[in-house]
């Protein structure tokens, strides 16, 4: 037998897997929203005699239209300033591989998306977390908790803006502490920013892209895959001021060739859906927030820390250990014949033992169903011993 | 500012600059073979609502399809022996992030495909090259060469079979020493066989996956891009008999969610490409073969390895420095306003110094073109001075 395969990735809370029952999925960020017309029949439009390679970058009018996108949102950048990537999951592969070195460091509060841990893993890199409270609703901790945790190995601090899983959105004062001590520090800031749309309540977001003197500092990670519910077209981008960061990302970019054809196709027709489509889209997340966040709320002994922006939303229950009560649900309760799937949220903590008793739940349901999934809950919670 | 990026790649040799010249690009392998029109087909006619992920390890379906065509190649593999990748470039990630750790080692004949030293540098491993020869056509070195780089930090030979950019066709009994040798010293043999069905001249492929016994140490890397002439898509697989590779390839792949769903609607309905199109292509690639090896052996001086396979051919030229040779024909000669760009070979070798005076043609040309294009070679070294 060949050795055994050396690295370990974190296990992966975002995939469904079915059994005889029905369920309500509450652990994916799948969102059920219907992906642009105009994307899909841009693809279905083309005339391809020949399913070429794109440029490494990206193709050029692609690019050049992300950056009349980015106008939009107050961030100034030229196509020169993007690497168009095979979703944002590359861009932060390429990120981390760009601008640290196996042993590096870098500081992510948590919790934080999983699959962070995965690409740090991947790039031989180590996630130094500083925990974010629910009771703040998981807003930038003090900046001085990251100080202490600044060594010469640290060589950035990554943040997710609004926040998978959390649902918080950083003011602009927080993203300009975060550039104070970067600055100071000269380390890199990475805000992957792909839930830019997905904010409420009036809130605005503000990017590091925004925020002058940052411009050797920042680096955004995008996709559209959230955007536009083009989740399968894997396609996002890097974004960068620095140009040797944007050099060094091509070099990655031209060992894999190119990002894939035909959803770049779809995702620059998708940069031509209206304002409408994204009015409709956060007034139906505004609603299913609030209707989760209600119906949560009526449940004895839970903590929820109420989302501004994204479309999931962390709950602390009164019991000991998500891990085993998702399971459980799975196993052994239904109201009915149905049953609810939850994100176990110790796997979006990388501290040991730190949100046993929290479940991230993705709002990406409708109402109706959120009503009923919330119900099984609460009905799940009465009868469950840990 | 911060910190330099410290990672370097090597400098990407496949992608093509353009001056004021018309150029004969001789230094890229993206085919100008039409791609399946059923491919193209199957995304237009596609019923898509929302673009959503597919399975990390690419949709049940198709997998199951990849295995009969591979039947139809005699390689005995279920669905549950693959994962599909983003590409043939993201398999092989996927393979060295798996059964290598960080300073491990990697032996492989050289020349070889430029972006394995890209992806070895990503995944934090060494190169340890093994030199094949011009003078045998870039046949599998003796046995032994391997045998005295093996150390404790060796994990796996990786070979690409028929070659990329020698154009060499591994025998039956070449792939047993390999299989022998990995067998021995308990490592993995990895085989890029994107080439597969680019064979001439009466020869067979033979995989690795049809020798019996190395079922453990086994891994083949496979992609859809040159096969079907859709490089654009990226889509490839990595299939392999040992469990414990492919539950840690998957894990790679979950932290990257999912290959691209569009290009997978595309790769499923190509399976379906009749066996034909594979005849007329190899046709094709045949005669452009012959063409451009007839045209070269006209030239003095000049050494050629005639390919076997794939659509690549590496001729030593009677210069010093093919770099130099390159670089001077873009910018210092042309006839008639025309001028031909090559890959100078050095980029294949990761021993310094070695493969200076070579050069890798891609026959992805028409014939008429290639002519044109080894007549301007040939006028070029009348000329030259190093």
């Amino acid at each position: 037998m060949p050795q055994s395969p050396i690295r370990k990735l974190v296990p992966f809370a975002e995939q469904a897997v079915k059994d005889g029952k029905s369920i309500y999925y509450l652990n994916i960020g799948q969102p059920d929203i219907k992906t642009p017309k105009t994307a899909i029949d841009a693809v279905k439009n083309s005339d391809i005699d020949v399913l070429a390679y794109s440029r490494s970058e990206g193709s050029e009018t692609y690019r050049q239209k992300i950056c009349k996108y980015y106008s939009k949102h107050y961030i100034n950048v030229t196509h020169n300033d993007i690497v168009v990537t095979t979703g944002g999951s590359e861009a932060l592969l390429f990120a981390f591989g760009s601008v640290m070195d196996v042993d590096d460091e870098i500081i992510i509060p948590e919790p934080f998306y999983a699959n962070y841990n995965g690409f740090s893993i991947a790039s031989g890199v180590k996630v130094v977390p500083v925990i974010s409270k629910i009771e703040d609703n998981f807003a930038l901790p003090p900046i001085e908790e990251f100080e202490k945790l600044i060594t010469p190995k640290t060589k950035a601090i990554l943040i997710c803006n609004p926040g998978n899983p959390t649902g918080y959105l950083y003011s602009k004062e927080e993203i300009q502490k975060l550039a104070a001590i970067v600055k100071k520090y000269d380390l890199f800031l990475i805000s992957d920013e792909v839930y830019r749309e997905f904010v409420y309540d009036n809130h605005t977001h503000y990017s590091i892209m925004q925020e002058n003197g940052l411009e050797n500092h920042a680096i955004v990670v995008d996709s559209v895959s959230k955007r536009y519910s083009m989740c399968g077209a894997r396609v996002g981008c890097l974004v960068s001021k620095n140009k040797t960061v944007i050099d060094t990302v091509l070099k990655f970019a031209q060992a894999r060739l190119s990002p894939p054809t035909l959803a770049q196709i779809a995702s620059e027709a998708a940069l031509e859906t209206p304002q409408s489509y994204f009015d409709d889209v956060v007034k139906e997340y505004v609603e299913r927030r609030n209707t989760l966040v209600t119906e949560l709320q009526k449940i004895e002994g839970i903590k929820v820390a109420k989302p501004k922006g994204a479309f999931y939303c962390i709950a602390e229950l009164p019991i000991k250990n998500s891990d085993n009560f998702a399971k459980w649900l799975l196993e052994n309760f239904d109201i009915d014949g149905k049953t609810i799937m939850v994100a176990p949220a110790a796997g979006f903590y990388s501290t040991p033992g730190v949100g046993l008793n929290q479940i991230r739940i993705a709002y990406v349901l409708k109402k109706e169903s959120l009503i009923k999934a919330v119900n099984i809950l609460k009905e799940a919670l009465k009868v469950y011993k840990d």
